[in-house]
């Protein structure tokens, strides 16, 4: 018999086959790399980019040269632009503002080889530490209101360029999904006076079956009321709204079980396309006690979008409780 | 400067570049019909499905034999199942219920080469009938909260079979998408007294520059704040909130509206794949003031969903009038 799972965070149901689940060498999805061909994110081509807004590098070189082991620069075809004042408008029934934000690439490696399952714990870690020094960066513009960082790889998930590097997009409005989270968090918290994101950790360790591995600060594990099949989440285990408020050692800590999770997902997946998403308050909120960051990790291996973005309806082939036991049963 | 639009019934807001719209022949999307081979819909194939639950024939051989012109039948992979008593219960945290419901196929034409952009008007109407026919026969069954019909077109949308057809599920649930849908258009109703969407559609006549077409019963338009680009909405110009409580005529004029607006779009984007949602109001709600049955068609022409989906934050790379004009002027 199927069955119906309710997402205790935002209560959207979803349909999981229990019966058989779809194992993953049944899954045809496209394995297409990004774009090769001429690459502005390879060192030497600095000058083809925006000018850098964050560098890591071990040289005097100074900026927009090479030496850097990450570089960030904002996105030379930007969906939202720093310039200008915000203006919001009506027009009858509708709302419209101007798209002032910003819109940034965080190149992950110099190297065009390198993946972000390839690359080594201190080059993780790094990454991280671009993502918590923009973010910072960009808090002190209080026109901002929410900052999404994500990586789309490979040419099904969406990546443009082959080059590994991810994404920052600062909006001037809380996203539809963040704010359905955060008004669900809320709720549980108004009810039972507990982080939801808390109680769901304590019942995963508890439970076992959908946790895929853990250390002393976070655990990794698949969500009981998964969109889409392998979906993965990573949290740290101590109450956090913030990514940029953790301390030096969740970055490390982070950076071992992120790329341990990825190494697995490739492994049993044979390198699918994925996205993952951060999920972190809003920039006005401060620490609460109701929300805690996170991040999402959503390999593509289905084609079917339309119908379910459409009706947010979703049904997944493969039982969560099964994809963790692939997950954290495969021999690295 | 790009533009934040909100959708006015959910409150999503989407980045449309409004400098540069992309226009049609820039995607790049795949034209991959379903997979081909043995077809079970087929006339002469009726015992390869599971049993028919309504078919329109002109002859008397029966049921599950040749010489109907719309088929009905239970899909043989079904998502979800009729057979026994809804049970919900409680795991911690979590809530979960078992998968009753229906998950049936319309087969749109005995003629596999047909499509639904093809097919006759008298045939078009046939099959929204069989959607209703369908639709008041469930209804009976007081297990189930609400019906989907939808239609995945060419293997990038999620079709797995080639032959024409659109799908229903039944449900002991009520989406997510389509919950805030209606609690939406009922805080609208509320504050206003008036239907959010015939506040659109009066809108859009008075503008005009995203009417696609329109009739006596129905408009064609593109969305205010679309998700994806050329995404279109078909909705009834009188005040109905229940597909299947509609006149005889407004099913001949829908027929009429539906097959134009297919074939400017397959004339436009060269016959793109693509989804289609009946947006209906739930079966246990009888007529409302506030809520308003509509289609929405999704063409298929963009890669990225999982970061999409994930965030709930779009970016649609043409505004929503370019779209429509493309539409509005194509000649047939």
């Amino acid at each position: 018999m199927p069955e119906l799972r309710k997402d205790p965070i935002i209560g959207r149901w979803v349909i999981i086959s229990t019966e058989r689940g779809k194992r993953p060498s049944e899954f045809e999805y496209n394995q297409v790399p990004a774009k090769a061909g001429f690459c502005p994110f390879c060192p030497g081509n600095e000058p083809k980019t925006p000018n850098e807004v964050l560098a890591y590098r071990k040289n005097n070189n100074g900026p927009n040269s090479a030496g850097w082991h990450i570089r960030v620069v904002p996105n030379k075809y930007p969906a939202l632009k720093v310039e200008g004042e915000i203006s919001r408008e009506g027009d009858g029934v509708y709302d419209k503002m101007n798209g002032i934000g910003a819109h940034e690439v965080i190149i992950e490696s110099p190297d065009h080889k390198e993946s972000l399952a390839s690359v080594n714990m201190r080059q993780f870690e790094e990454i991280l530490w671009a993502y918590r020094d923009r973010i910072i960066d960009l808090k002190k513009d209080l026109r901002l209101r929410y900052i999404l960082i994500f990586k789309n790889h490979g040419e099904a998930a969406g990546a443009t360029l082959e080059h590994s590097h991810s994404q920052l997009i600062a909006l001037p409005i809380i996203p539809k999904r963040v704010a359905e989270e955060l008004d669900g968090a809320l709720e549980y918290y108004n009810f039972k006076e507990r982080c939801i994101f808390c109680d769901i950790i304590r019942q995963e360790i508890m439970q076992g079956s959908r946790v895929i591995s853990e250390n002393s600060d976070f655990i990794a594990l698949t969500p009981y009321a998964p969109k889409a099949p392998f979906e993965i989440w990573l949290l740290p285990k101590a109450h956090e709204s913030s990514f940029e408020n953790c301390q030096k050692h969740h970055y490390e800590n982070l950076a071992l079980i992120f790329s341990d999770v990825l190494k697995r997902m490739n492994k049993v997946l044979n390198f699918p396309p994925y996205n993952f998403i951060l999920h972190t308050a809003p920039l006005k909120d401060g620490a609460t006690q109701y929300y805690h960051w996170h991040f999402e990790i959503m390999p593509k291996l289905t084609k079917v979008a339309g119908f379910e973005w459409g009706s947010g309806f979703y049904i997944n082939p493969t039982p969560p409780e099964e994809a963790a036991q692939f997950l954290r049963d495969v021999k690295l």
